[in-house]
């Protein structure tokens, strides 16, 4: 059982459940030798609170003695960790070292038989450089095994790992993800990656997890499997990973390495350690230098340990805060192959949307030029260049840019006195590009900090091209209006424009119509801020004050629901359901019969029973794919109930 | 008494010796704060290996307890701390307070009555809104304070620091150094900047650091008065700041926050406390918010000053390692107002270039498109588009880059066949720019690793223009040599353009000329790359492995000598000196008598006597301008003495 807690786009904080214990994910799994013991379990559990372990199932069928004794004790008492192990199949042995000498069934009940609360089906591994005929065959009899281990296993206690397959063709792997999808597992390794990671192919490995992942839809929890460098789990965790195994901890730390979320150091090359990790404030690095080899290794070991699960703390952190992408995009900065994957990112935009909240409660912080391929912000780009319909008939000043002025619009119109009285419309030049100045109260356009103040040029050129604009006048003070040839005329009021152009970007295209057809009142706070919207003499709408959006209440809901049709911005639940939300109880995965695909999550949503009735208003927490992945957990916050 | 032992550019890791013992800078000193003991020195001692305290003289001259007790004992007894302590005077409390209550010639005489390491005059502190008139007289004031406290303190034990002031204003602040320099010195604060910290306003700050430095010239140490946030080290040490002091990681424990080097966290926003730190790894965020308050800012403040400390450790490393550039670069991208600083260091480049090496060992990376910006990278393009002169009168042929197939020549090469018999000019296209065939083995063309493949095309149209090359053709295949219209004739080689080019890049301009004026031999290795070039018969190169820079020897460096006008390439040492140099001795910066402003750290040297007499070949360690201003340590490092 898989359970959404928290989330940033494709990130999430998760709960994993299994036989032995829940899981906090993403969480990081150290590989334990069931032949060594580097660092004891119980000292993984009480210093380093490490909640679930991986080990090789294959290893220790192979051993006389381990076997036996697995079988005899279980594999918790073995390794002497009572919280959640998964165990690997073998599959690694055959990529290091050719084929391995077990039967898929055999091993896979084997592992059943040992107790692992996540067992592996013996995978066929598919290495980078395969050929697409051999990646595809060896996929299809992965998702073979999986079949007949989902027939065998289905219902017994304990979960299959059902592993991705399909090398670096885009198209195998998210075929492999859909198969994988229907067999409707309950845990999923992405395979196959280690190469991808030991050869700096980030790039590839980008495109492997999102091929995979738009397969899976938004099954989980998603394991990339081998994954164990501190430096990729900001981008992977991005991606929509849950889970990250590795070994490396321990294999760097027998060739002397410390790793750190910005990359590998060998201890040789160090003079300073730099790091403030308990055994590197403890030790200078001539004593790390000095020590027995079997010393070192353990306490570079426990360094690297301590990194790791550290900066899985840190990008946590980051999913709450709503950070991450500026978490990702400091940490790619390690290695240029990294930083290549913004890139990857920003060809992959269509599929990041769909996961992408419309706003955040922190400001967007640029961390350079790649910042400007977030989807946060090309979204809004997209959308004023495609969709945005200039709302009066005359023409457009443009004003120019001055961060410190934000958000512009409040003091342009002090500048510009009366908004009211011309047929214009408003452009301000900001680092994003051309922004109608009625949006620039919303984010990210107020809520972000830019390290550069120029406007692309082309964007304008883009715009006035889109819009078809030959008359743009550049802001020159106030006797800029004097010039206008044309003679002032009662136009549309700014503030008006303001709630049709956000109800529009906000809601859907014709949101803003239908919520300003009508006799428009508003409340403003002291300093002319609309903190009210009355249509007709109700309250339809709330502005958030920190991200200028609506809050819908319930007139404005009202008519919405009746004036859009089924199933915009609608969230439609079993009447049971209907019933609990419309005394503003929560909306729950498991009774939602049907939503749109365009809400995103955050978004201001109607729910509705199958008959279309109107039942509370909520705000989104999982997308409609998600919904029918996960059939559990919350899926949206109710905000106001009908029930009189 | 400093000493620089290491350097990277102004970044310079050095040795400073007070009266209670030597420092090894770049390094932090936490202010003790004589009312309140958060940390006691012990701890600050045998925990965080402090090796420096500062404490405020003012606060304890205020109070006639304290006052009397420091006076009877000792600062170091009262502190109970026997390493090195500075006093601040005050100033501080008049920016905060106003006015202090204390003349200038009586505290200073109380520090050093109380056997204050480093005393500090009572210096006006020019806040960053000040105009410059009156920015102009506080900054004379200061000086004016600095010069009676040399006439009065001039040979006695401790140091006096003369604080650098001028607000804003870049030339007051050059000129404050310059007047500082001319006082001779020995610890230099840049002050008045704290303002300019709080408000976010990096670049500013890096403003008046450059300009206070320029006027220093290399005097030191310098430090940077009240710096204490972890997140502006890394830049501030890159210009050349050796000392940090802070009373930041107590003030920001007691509201709550976290500093971390990529910015401040409260407590109260974590749920994760994603840091390594010995009070991160023993407690959880929920542990740390159930503290008695006084508890909690001790916890707080062990936090801040682990990550301080460490913070600087990793600043160190980065200096030995030649990766300083690198870690600023990622660091910035904390804040965009800090990552607006780049392009202020850019707009810097002829300031930075003169302490830039020429070379580093290892491979550059880029970290975003900022990196182009770096005087690594402008150094070599500006040299290639000002200096550099096509070596053969046909026409250019022009190579699409791969960086898979650095370097690009011994590639080429192989499918150009011959490229002797030809008057051809090779250039190929790299991420940095165009870049003739001839130099990209060297550093950083062949030594870097970048994220985008594309040349800027702005560059090629520049390189075209600034040569004047109407004869450009695409290298498209051996098919591009038949489509040449003129007849192939004998040219230049291709390894003699690269040794011309090389040697006038590394040394000067008339390098290549004479070093190539002659019958020219090379030993290659089995990759056919030049290890060794022989000139009628003679060893005059070696090409390093690591940087495709030569190393001179000695019949090298006597063409060059005997060709090259003094004071090229000349280290000029007093007789005494040649005489140890030409037996393979170091060349002390106390000997050196004159040497070439063209030098760089890391440069190939001739070293003669005042009568232009040869005695060695040498490795440069300090700039003309360090030899100077230390008049002590290693000035350059002897290959080859001339004593037969």
């Amino acid at each position: 059982m898989f359970e959404i807690k928290k989330r940033d786009g494709l990130a999430r904080i998760g709960e994993f459940t299994t036989p032995s214990g829940t899981v906090e994910t993403p969480a990081i799994m150290p590989v334990i030798n069931p032949n060594f013991e580097l660092i004891s379990t119980e000292k993984l559990k009480e210093e380093f609170d490490i909640q679930v372990l991986i080990t090789n199932s294959y290893i220790i069928y192979q051993s006389e003695e381990l076997k036996e004794e697995a079988l005899e004790e279980g594999i918790h008492s073995m390794l002497d960790f009572s919280g959640p192990i998964m165990t690997d199949s073998g599959t690694f042995q055959s990529h290091v070292y050719g084929d391995v000498v077990v039967e898929p069934e055999e091993i896979l009940s084997f592992q059943k038989k040992i107790g692992s609360d996540i067992s592996t089906i013996l995978d066929e591994f598919t290495e980078p450089d395969e050929t697409e005929l051999d990646a595809e065959k060896k996929m299809e009899k992965t998702v073979q095994r999986a079949k007949k281990a989902k027939e065998e296993f289905a219902g017994k206690e304990g979960h299959t790992a059902f592993p991705i397959q399909g090398s670096v063709y885009p198209h195998l792997r998210e075929r492999c993800g859909e198969l994988m999808k229907e067999l409707d597992g309950d845990f999923y390794p992405i395979g196959g990656v280690v190469p991808l990671m030991e050869d700096y192919k980030f790039s590839e490995l980008v495109k492997v997890i999102v091929s995979s992942k738009k397969g899976l839809g938004a099954k989980g929890p998603v394991h990339l499997f081998g994954a164990g460098h501190p430096m990729i789990y900001s981008l992977a965790v991005l991606l929509g990973c849950d889970l990250f195994d590795s070994s490396s901890y321990a294999k760097y730390a027998k060739r002397g390495d410390l790793m750190y979320p910005e990359g590998t150091k060998n201890l040789s090359d160090l003079e300073h350690l730099g790091c403030e990790c308990p055994v590197c404030t403890s030790h200078t690095t001539e004593e790390l230098k000095d020590l027995s080899e079997d010393k070192r290794e353990e306490l570079l070991a426990e360094h690297n340990l301590w990194i790791s699960r550290k900066e899985m703390e840190k990008v946590k952190q980051s999913i709450v805060e709503g950070t991450l992408w500026e978490l990702v995009e400091r940490r790619v900065r390690g290695h240029p192959e990294l930083l290549k994957t913004l890139k990857v990112l920003d060809d992959r935009y269509e599929y990041l949307e769909k996961f992408e909240p419309r706003s955040r409660k922190r400001a967007l912080f640029d961390t350079g030029s790649e910042t400007y391929w977030r989807p946060a912000i090309k979204r809004i780009q997209d959308w004023i260049m495609s969709e945005y319909e200039p709302p009066a008939d005359g023409p457009t000043i443009l004003f120019e840019m001055d961060q410190d002025k934000k958000p512009y619009n409040r003091h342009l119109r002090e500048e510009l006195g009366s908004m009211e009285d011309h047929e214009l419309n408003y452009l301000v030049e900001t680092p994003i590009g051309p922004v109608p100045l009625e949006m620039d109260e919303i984010y990210p356009v107020a809520q972000s900090i830019f390290s550069s103040d120029k406007m692309p040029e082309k964007l304008l050129t883009r715009y006035k091209e889109r819009k078809d604009i030959d008359n743009m006048i550049r802001w020159e003070g106030k006797k800029t209006l004097d010039s206008l040839s044309q003679p002032h005329q009662e136009g549309i009021s700014f503030d008006e424009m303001k709630i049709k152009t956000t109800a529009d970007y906000q809601f859907c295209k014709e949101a803003g119509k239908v919520l300003t057809d009508g006799t428009l009142e508003f409340v403003k706070n002291n300093k002319g801020r609309i903190k009210n919207v009355m249509l007709d003499g109700e309250h339809i709408l709330s502005v958030r004050h920190y991200d200028g959006f609506f809050t819908l209440k319930k007139p404005g809901a009202q008519i919405l629901w009746a004036k859009l049709s089924s199933p915009k911005m609608r969230i439609e639940v079993t009447d049971e359901s209907a019933k609990f939300n419309s005394e503003g109880k929560n909306v729950f995965a498991k009774f939602v019969t049907e939503m749109s695909g365009e809400l995103r999550p955050g978004d201001e949503a109607i729910v509705v029973t199958q008959d279309d009735e109107i039942a509370a208003t909520a705000r989104v927490f999982l997308t409609k794919e998600e919904v029918q992945a996960f059939k559990r957990g919350l899926a949206a916050r109710t905000r106001e109930g009908f029930e009189t």
